[in-house]
This record gives C-alpha cells, structure tokens and sequence, in this order.
C-alpha cells in the first residue's frame, strides 16, 4: 500500500491507533493541540532533534522499526542528561510520496516501542509530503524538580570527570556500516542507541553530578560544551578511556589511532558528568545497581582548556574537535 | 557568507544572541533541554506543524523575514484553537549547506518578530545539514487552565457555526503568486497570516465556544473535523461565509466559482468555533473589542453530515472535501 492510498488523516488515525494511554494526558492526538497536565512542583523540559535521511540516516543500514526506536531515544537521551524523566513527545515527518505504508507502519512500531520502554506518551506532530527524502522531527517533554536540574555550566574546579558505558562503539559501528557489514555490536549501537534514562535520573535525584550532558557530537565536543559553559578546564587520560570489548579487539594490530573514535566519534548516548571526588563510590555503587558501568576519565581544572595525557605519559594533540553539521569536514 | 564558515555551534550562537529573556524560562538555548516553569493551575498545550521546502513554501514567493513569521504563526494558530495563551517555541531547521546565512538571518529575524508579537519565547531546537531543501519544524507550548481548553469534540446541535475574518483568502493569493503576482492583500494572506491569539483566548476565557479548530485546511476539511469528533452534523449558507472586498472584486465576472477557494482553500488561519445561539451578540462585541470581525455561517444539527445552500436556496455539492498532504489530488 502506499501513502497516497491513505492520506494524511488516515496515516494520523493509524498512527493515532497504535497510542497507549497514559497518566497526565488530558488531550492527545486529535485536536490542534495536545493537552498535558504538570506534576506539581516540577519543571518542563523541553528539547527536539531532526533526524534528515541522507544526512543522519541511511534507509540501507537501518529497518524502520529500529530507525523508530532511534529517533526517540536520542531525544531522550537529551532528557537523561538533564536528569529528567521522559514524559511526553511529538513526532513530525516529512514523507516522501513514494514510501510503502509497510515502512511507516515499522517506524511507528519502533517508536513507541521506545515510548513504551520509557513510559512517554505520544501526544501529537505533524505529517506532510517531503519532496526528496525523509525528515524525522520529535520533540521530547520531560519533568524533574527545579533544584534538581542538572546543567551544563556547574562543574568546578577538582570535581572528577565521568562517563557511563563505553566510547567509540557507534562510530565504529557507522564505519562498519559503510564497509557492508550489517551486524554485531559495534553497528547496533550506531543503529539502536538506548538513552541512560535511569542513570541520568538517579544522578540527579541524589544529587550526585555537579554538570553533565549527553555524548552525541563525541566526547571532545561534548566535553567542550561542559568547560565552556562552566568557564573551567579539564585534564583527560586516554588510559582511562572506556571501550567495549569488541571495539578493542578491532583496533589490535590495525595501525590507525583507537583513540579517535571514543574522543571524536559521535552518537554513543552515554551520559558524561562531573561529580565530586567523594562520591565516586557511590556513584558507582548506585550505577551498578541500575546495570549502568561508570569510569573516571579525568578531572576538571580552573585552567580553561583541555589537556589530553596519552597513555606513554605524553601529551596527546586533539586538533580535531569533533563534528560540526555544516563544516568541511562533513556529515557523518 | 555560507553556513559552513559559521558551523553548527556558531548558528546557534547567532540565534540565541537574539532571543530576549521572557519570565517562566530557567533554561533557554544552550543546554541539551530547555528547562520552563509552568503556570500554577494551567496544563500545557502542545504543537508541531512542519514546513517543508517546495511543498508548503516556494523561496521564490516568500522573502526569509516573513518565511520566518508564518514559521511560528501557523503553530500559533494551532494554540489559538485551543484557547490557549502561547508561552515557548522550539525550532528545527535543516538547512541546504549552499544557503546563505544572510537568509538564515533574515528568517530568524522574522520567527523571533512573531514570537516577540506574542510574548513567546524560543528555548530550544535543532539544526543539521539538508541533502535538499529547507526543512522548519516548529514546536509551540502554551498554556491554559483545564476547565477553559477548547475542543474539537463539544459541538452540539443547535449550537451556531461562526468564523473569524474572511475566507479564500490566502488560497487566491497562492494563485496569484503561481501566475507571477507578488503583493497585494490576498499574496500577503498566504505569506504572512496572524494567528488570531487574542480571539482564542477570549473565547476561551470567557467560555463562549462550544468547540473551535483553525482553519488551515479549509473550511470543509476543519468543519468536518469538529463534525466527526463531535458525532453531529451540519447546515451551512454559501451567501453568509465571510469574503474580503478583494476576493470578492477577484470573482465579479471571472466565470470560476467564488466559493471553491472559501470551502476548500487552506491557510487562513481564521477561527472556526460554534456557540450558543444566546451568545451571539456577546461574542460579536467581544470579538469587536479585539478588531477581529466575526460570522455566522451555519448552524450544528443532530444529524451527521454536511449540507450546505446555494445563495439561490438550492443545495450545493461539496465533492471536494478540502486538502489532503498525500492523496491524488495533491500538495499546494
């Protein structure tokens, strides 16, 4: 079947089908808008991401259910590294008229799967003809307490710095994809990227990061925006670094540099924090508990800038600052 | 100068330069969410609307200011149906890397002149590369209390069908600007419609709608909306639907028919709404106190269906039932 079978009220209604309902919604999809209670006390954060074929995805790596689970997930994670909890979204799409209904119907699955596993509600967006390929636009809405709020800009002097899971695995993965290769771990993390909405929350509620955001442009950049914004430096230990198994069986013998992935490498969704040096225990004995692996990487300095120590004790030179949408060195 | 020059982190910057502060905002640009206090007692209302390249825009048509205008003025519009009061908006944009940033400036200028019309604020958004066109998407929250929020599905028979302003509007003026035409009352309609925030809010407050949509797909199309979701039927009067002077002019002795582009025309963004009989003469001073001209052009009846009467008492046939993004008879 094809769209144009459909329309778009039909497309809406067969999305519209598929909602579960869910505390907090007086209005979903339907009206011009939908109608969403507050909880009593809390803040709304609010945050949205475009996913543009061609540029963020490639309908030949991904089946649309897990590009549905993708296009949530990175919004949530977006959630997670404020410490909220996932609440509310809105999907736009952008569709080109060509597209099998088969298609929208696996998105759609995949991205209330997501929905499903984090309790958010769909609640509204947008569905128009694209003229070229598919545009995916989600808006998430979530909660937390207004002094519970982790930001950017609060790291200080002498907090550590740390990162949930491992690095350079959805890089690695993007590579592989390209190369042909279709499976294994390293290409399921670039294709089905899970936020860490239970971390970022438990961080949060106890109080236990000082500033934090999530890894999507690469943790030089992401970095970056946390020493920026807090008018701090940071010393780094590529030793520390974590990186999955699989990830350093591929870089024994090849003669490239390992360590550009996890610093460059965007879209591992993990959560990168900063954390008082007395709560490092805890922190790690209350991750372990949500089955969220965590590993010190460094310190933050009063010095502005960034100073990367390699593992022969030298300096390490990170001219490459990461990934840029519109600069030369491209779109990944 | 060319996007790529500025890169990803220098747009944002640029933008977020311009947004001025607004109350109820703790967290604008620049975090991985925006972090807003909602009103004591209100709900949120939630919106996306996306406006893509050679489907709902025509660069050549539209200068980057009021592009950037009709951006948020179409969200608006959504929360002006629900009688909400707009509060926050969320842009996304992806951009063909060969787009100036002159232009980029120009439409922000024109998107934060509407929110400032307004009092919204924008607190968020995303921008990324696109393989073609231009893609806007827009997310728009406002808020109102529970017990006044609009509907779509509260019509009962009886109940008056009135609309804001004149229809056909904007849909002549998209003619006219396919036949090469580029000013005039009917272009500036299509280019840069007011959302009718005032009037929404009225309505709302002061409980004189039974139900109300925006007209953004036609009056046959959003009437059949409140129609379905309301299970009740309705009887319309050609010679009561509201035309301007210009769109009148535009028909005397063309031999096309008048009333195709007032039924069927998208993107007027007038209000459709229906009321008790007894508030009728309320509604007019009211709506009168805010400059809006107000119509009745119908009436809600139990039967489910649309009638609609020729100005010379004999029924009109409403075959074409507004606009739909996908299907045969295609994309504006």
């Amino acid at each position: 079947m094809k769209l144009q079978d459909l329309g778009e009220f039909g497309l809406i209604d067969r999305i519209a089908s598929q909602v579960k309902e869910r505390t907090g919604v007086l209005l979903g999809i339907g009206d011009d808008a939908a109608a969403l209670a507050p909880t009593t006390g809390a803040v709304t954060l609010a945050t949205a991401d475009m996913l543009v074929e061609g540029v963020h995805f490639d309908v030949a790596f991904s089946d649309p259910f897990t590009l549905g689970r993708k296009s949530l997930a990175v919004n949530l994670s977006d959630l997670a590294a404020m410490g909220a909890r996932p609440r509310h979204t809105l999907l736009s799409l952008a569709i080109p008229p060509a597209l099998s209904v088969e298609f929208l119907d696996g998105f759609t699955r995949g991205f209330l799967a997501m929905a499903d596993e984090f309790q958010v509600a769909l609640v509204g967006g947008d569905t128009c003809a694209s003229m070229s390929g598919m545009v995916i636009s989600v808006t998430a809405l979530g909660e937390q307490r207004p002094e519970l709020v982790v930001r950017r800009s609060t790291a200080c002097p002498g907090d550590l710095v740390m990162v949930t899971g491992t690095l350079g695995d959805a890089a690695l993965g993007l590579e592989l994809l390209r190369r042909g290769e279709r499976s294994g771990s390293a290409v399921l993390r670039h294709l089905d990227p899970l936020p860490r909405v239970a971390a970022g929350l438990m961080l949060a509620e106890a109080r236990l990061a000082t500033a934090m955001i999530d890894v999507s442009d690469g943790l030089l950049a992401d970095l970056g925006h946390i020493l920026d914004q807090s008018g701090v430096g940071a010393f780094l230990e590529l030793a520390r670094l974590p990186v999955s198994e699989d990830y350093g069986q591929h870089f024994v013998g090849s003669g490239s540099d390992p360590f550009l992935h996890p610093l460059t490498g965007g879209e591992d969704y993990e959560l990168l924090f900063t954390a008082l040096p007395e709560h490092e225990s805890e922190i790690k004995r209350q991750l372990d508990a949500c089955g969220v692996p965590v590993t010190v990487i460094g310190e933050i300095v009063a010095a502005r800038g960034l100073s990367v120590m390699a593992p022969d004790g030298s300096s390490y030179n990170v001219a490459r600052k990461g990934y840029n949408h519109f600069g030369a060195d491209g779109i990944p």
